[in-house]
């Protein structure tokens, strides 16, 4: 591990491969990535992949631990919560945090993709690969199978260790689960819906035809529309659609009249500023959603998966991402430990690690259902009116589920679900017990029995579980 | 549907595909059958699969809907209860139930494997080709792919429908996977334990060495070792024991003096009566423990996963051969309903179907915790005495979990799991505050006001359950 004239090899120049890349090069290794893809700062890509994301505190203590902060803070439009629209084009806008700081961002793939490949590049012992596809990985040679994308011809790439960050579709995954050298535990879950991109213009003067700082969502109980801005005055738009139930669906949705009669009916507001829809409908494809998990990460010290390759998510919690960036850190903090050798970091690593990001796949399931379904639910929203107040006068006491996911950078996934959805649960049964209930001339004394009773509950509940769990 | 001269080709002659294959036969349908191993009636095999099984009223009751109850009955060595062995070589008998017709049985899969062969073959329109490997399934064409294990040729079937009854390594499962016609869910996940099969012979009369009727239980918390008896007077072992983990495990149990070592120190009793434990234990493999589930189990009307290639389970609670026959009873049930197609059959099928198998699945996993930990433990055996009297004295209104997954073949899985799940956490719930005890000399009345203080928080559990999982 003290050699740092070790070659490390990784699959794949996305987000997460080019950040590791970086990182690594960073720390003295000899570093080559290869790419399946032609370089995105020199090609035109249209990638089937999102084109904005949601970038937060997890992302932003990578992008510190690379000293890239403010170079990504000029790429991001900030979000400061939910703008939800009615039927009637009413909305609402539902705050991510009390705290005036606590904020998401929107941010471009390609542009921060981009910034952490110059950045990599300028390390002479890092070097990328484009237009180079991995095929398959012997996990014994620790070698990698690329084939060019120009010459179509096959080459081999030897390697002390191989990192995989090739995205959901890992080559390097397909060769645990094909090659059965051990016991691979391993699970994909599509939910029965696709999403399709979208986008709402800007004016002719480049101006943004909707609220510009926050997250859009159109809630309809069994699907939704969400809106992100981009620098240049546009959004893109996602629309989340079951493939085969309701009356309208991904499958039944077929001709230019029944798309725009679907968005009369149901986006009558987006419906006006997207010019575009009918042709866009068609002409981009419907994509699926899956969560990937699977054990072991790594073979012997030999090979690595990291990211989307090792867990990938549905896109709900804006998690994706900064799950990915945050491998990175983690990662790092290992190395920092010096251990004796490439299989104990591994190892290290994913006991570490993966408990955290089973945690945000199955977060990001529980708030598809909660955009969807409970944005638009009185009581959901009397206790987010709730949690924004509390978190404003105890700023420093009182955190929120998603403010625990999203701004906690130094709590992890699985701490903030476990005592978060506890949180959740306790709330809703003291509003719905009429034990607790909003108000927002209420004085702080009374707002802290408010705190002191959640905290009871959730306590409580927490309690149960542990219980249940010692015995079953 | 009405038309029974459809050809219908079955992937296994294993306990699924056999019976299926008898119940198609009885129905009328043409079925052929591929197996890709020799005939077991007339090879000796080696499989490597479990050489007794559990059969319980699940099991029973497909037997009884192909006339096989009596037949079966013969091959079956009833077990009333676990026999629990302790370091010492003291034991303790738990029963199954508190109802005395209520207990499982040992049966030889062979035994009862020839038998659904003979049957199935009595139909003429049923025929078994065996030394048949299934390579693949092309899902559009409904044909499959085979090899011929004498002469290594391949050859195609066509068939209007494919059911594949193929096991956990199915061919066709694996062609939904790689084919991506289609989303396909699945996981496969390995406990980080494995099994051997291991034997107590019977003494020179032929008698048994240990008591016939019961499943042997040497449970050490971390690891454990069981025994259900065969006809001959001998009984099949199995040790469950951990790959890495622990002072002794199946990775370092590698000579025959710490496999001796190992067996004198935990399971003393035991050992006494397993003169070939060191032979055996390195002639016979060490298998994996893997759940499997996926979705859907059908592609259009074409192609269908049945028994331990949709769903395979670890063999915990003893429900594997159980939940595949009560598979073919489900199927079978909808078949009655003569649905318009092939497709709507299978949709039907798995839509009533898979909630259960899922359930079974997680409730084996359950077992093997209770098993290897919670049987040794005071208040676990003082819930087991408990509920027993409650069967005992209440035999309409009582079930234990146990009872109505094994006993209750009318009473789904998964109602089965959540009612249970409620009823063991109540009762445990309820012994830990004191507010109930075990008293083997309480009146009927007393009785009667624990089951209804069960009853009540049971109910509160699942109330609880229920309000969670609406809100969340």
């Amino acid at each position: 591990m003290d050699n740092k004239q070790q070659n490390i090899l990784i699959i794949g120049a996305g987000l997460c491969g080019a950040l590791l890349a970086l990182r690594l090069g960073q720390r003295g290794f000899n570093v080559a990535v290869y790419e399946k893809r032609p370089d995105l700062r020199t090609t035109k890509l249209s990638s089937g992949r999102s084109i904005n994301l949601a970038f937060s505190d997890r992302g932003n203590k990578a992008m510190k631990l690379v000293g890239l902060e403010e170079k990504v803070k000029a790429l991001c439009i900030p979000m400061h919560g939910r703008m939800i629209h009615d039927k009637n084009g009413d909305t609402l806008q539902s705050n991510y945090s009390g705290r005036k700081h606590e904020y998401i961002n929107s941010v471009s793939r390609n542009d921060l993709n981009a910034l952490l490949l110059d950045e990599a590049e300028k390390h002479e012992n890092v070097n990328f690969y484009f237009d180079k596809t991995c095929q398959s990985v012997d996990l014994e040679k620790t070698t990698a199978l690329f084939t060019d994308g120009k010459t179509q011809k096959d080459f081999i790439e030897d390697a002390d260790v191989i990192i995989a960050a090739d995205g959901a579709g890992s080559a390097l995954r397909k060769s645990y689960f094909l090659d059965r050298h051990f016991l691979f535990s391993f699970s994909q879950d599509y939910l029965s819906y696709g999403y399709k991109e979208l986008s709402i213009l800007p004016n002719e003067n480049g101006e943004y035809l909707a609220h510009k700082n926050a997250l859009h969502i159109w809630p309809r109980q069994s699907f939704m529309l969400i809106a992100l801005p981009n620098l240049d005055g546009s959004f893109t738009v996602t629309l989340f659609l079951s493939y085969t139930e309701g009356t309208f669906n991904f499958n039944n949705l077929d001709t230019e009249q029944k798309v725009l009669e679907f968005f009369k009916e149901e986006f009558p507001d987006a419906l006006l500023i997207m010019p575009n829809l009918a042709t866009e409908f068609f002409k981009n494809p419907t994509s699926p959603l899956g969560t990937i998990k699977c054990s072991p990460w790594h073979y012997k010290g030999n090979t690595l998966l990291m990211g989307d390759a090792a867990h990938a998510i549905v896109p709900f919690y804006g998690q994706g991402m900064n799950a990915a960036f945050e491998d990175v850190v983690v990662l790092d903090s290992v190395l920092n430990l010096n251990l004796e050798n490439w299989e104990a970091t591994f190892k290290t690593f994913e006991k570490h690690r993966k408990k955290d990001t089973d945690a945000i796949a199955d977060l990001a399931i529980d708030n598809f259902h909660e955009m969807k379904e409970h944005v638009a639910d009185p009581i959901f929203q009397e206790k987010r009116k709730l949690e924004m107040l509390l978190e404003k006068k105890f700023p420093l006491q009182y955190n929120s589920k998603y403010a625990m996911v999203t701004f906690n950078e130094n709590i992890g996934y699985q701490v903030a679900m476990l005592r978060g959805r506890a949180q959740d649960r306790a709330i809703l049964n003291l509003l719905v017990r009429g034990e607790i209930s909003i108000n927002p001339k209420a004085t702080k004394d009374e707002l802290q029995a408010i705190l002191e009773k959640i905290n009871h509950e959730t306590n409580k509940i927490l309690e149960d579980h542990r219980n249940a769990d010692l015995r079953y």
